[in-house]
């Protein structure tokens, strides 16, 4: 494999830093390549602004449209076309974060609203009465595939299907669904971590051997299923789910994995 | 009122812009006093690190714990301790942004990882087997009202109970939810725009007319029910709702909500 690891901590000797230093060791050790973005060791730039467009900037500002021209000639920064470089190189992804209310961290939210520009993360394909471009299941980054990696500092029955917080799975739908999937990765079951704020010397062990057996997995791990959007799932241009599809008793974000 | 608007767009001259512009102008006409953070304006830096601590900051860094030292004794940054100010001075606080990537904007994720220091965001009262902390319903911000207003790019259907996207009540979950409902803020229904990339004169005029009203209606507005995690509806410690609360058919996020 060619794996592509985005790390986003703003300490290396942290838990995040113990799981990013892991992966590249097993990945390395059995043969595979491993690239590495670390976020705040690189300052990555978390803002979108008129200077990521260049001459491509107009006046007002239109990200979309400013980022589409950009990308297109060739004039986005030198940052962003880096870090789009990596993800044309790599076969699968890996985002290494600690959910930070209830989401990723800024810096790593800062990379998906720079780096997912207009006519590469999104805007990919035609988009008319008939067809909604191509993403969910299609689009740039199509044939790869992607997985998180988190940090959480409550305990697990927090996120439990009865959890305060809500169900894991509910809250990295978003993520996983909305930012990996949408331009066409295929997505990996998380590996998340719970307890990370007190974890004691015990726990680190199993969970890092834990992380390592999921590591040398991957080949062989199964994406969750869920829908294409121009499968035939979903009424277009509306990109409802068409009635009757889902299993008895799902609703929301869960109707979107095939029952 | 005293409203406390964030904005979050990095171009003034956009629709971000207009509904901040008409609800300072809405507000202060109808006697209410309104303070603005316009992030961008402000250059708001996104990124935690240890800068944010000063002499507070422990190496390793460990943001938790350091936040929190540097909260208590009142060594947090200035932009940092300048917003906490203006959250104790609001009874109203409104976060104005576009949804990119199914949430909020770096810079204004950046201010929520910043801002709410743990024991004024989070790790407030007590925490042990009995009790897990002032939050949900209670905490640092408890008595205040809060509210989301945003500009989503797609349509309507994309975000609706049978939509692609997920219905924008789930996506928002973990925004008003985890993020305002969490250190005590009661939250509003939020304001979302629709098809914000291509809007018409016409649809602009009947959404800030819409705006306008939801502004001047605030003072009467009922807030999501939420439960409040020390009501008893909750397992302590292991923040789970007891069973048999929820309305039929409830399940994921909408169990939080009382029936």
């Amino acid at each position: 494999m060619k794996v592509f690891i985005v790390h986003a901590h703003p300490e290396r000797k942290s838990l995040n830093g113990a799981l990013t230093d892991i992966a590249v060791d097993t990945l390395t050790g059995a043969g595979h390549e491993v690239r590495v973005s670390d976020l705040y060791a690189m300052r990555w730039k978390s803002t979108i602004d008129a200077d990521d467009f260049g001459p491509a900037a107009s006046t007002p500002l239109d990200a979309t449209l400013d980022s589409g021209r950009a990308f297109e000639t060739g004039t986005l920064t030198d940052d962003i076309r880096a870090e789009q470089d990596k993800l044309r190189w790599a076969d699968t992804v890996i985002l290494q974060f600690p959910l930070w209310w209830y989401t990723m961290p800024a810096i790593l939210k800062g990379w998906v609203d720079r780096v997912f520009t207009y006519g590469f993360g999104y805007g990919v394909g035609e988009h008319n009465e008939t067809r909604y471009g191509d993403r969910f299941g299609e689009g740039a980054l199509q044939g790869k595939r992607a997985m998180l990696s988190l940090t959480v500092g409550g305990p697990e029955s927090h996120y439990s299907d009865r959890g305060i917080n809500g169900p894991i799975d509910d809250l990295l739908y978003p993520i996983q669904h909305g930012i990996l999937y949408h331009p066409g990765m295929q997505v990996l079951p998380p590996f998340v971590l719970y307890g990370a704020g007190r974890i004691s010397a015990e726990t680190f062990t199993t969970a890092t051997d834990l992380w390592k057996e999921c590591l040398l997995d991957l080949p062989h791990t199964d994406p969750i299923p869920y829908r294409t959007q121009n499968g035939g799932d979903y009424e277009i241009p509306a990109a409802r789910l068409r009635p009757g599809l889902e299993a008895p008793g799902r609703t929301g974000f869960g109707l979107h994995i095939h029952a």
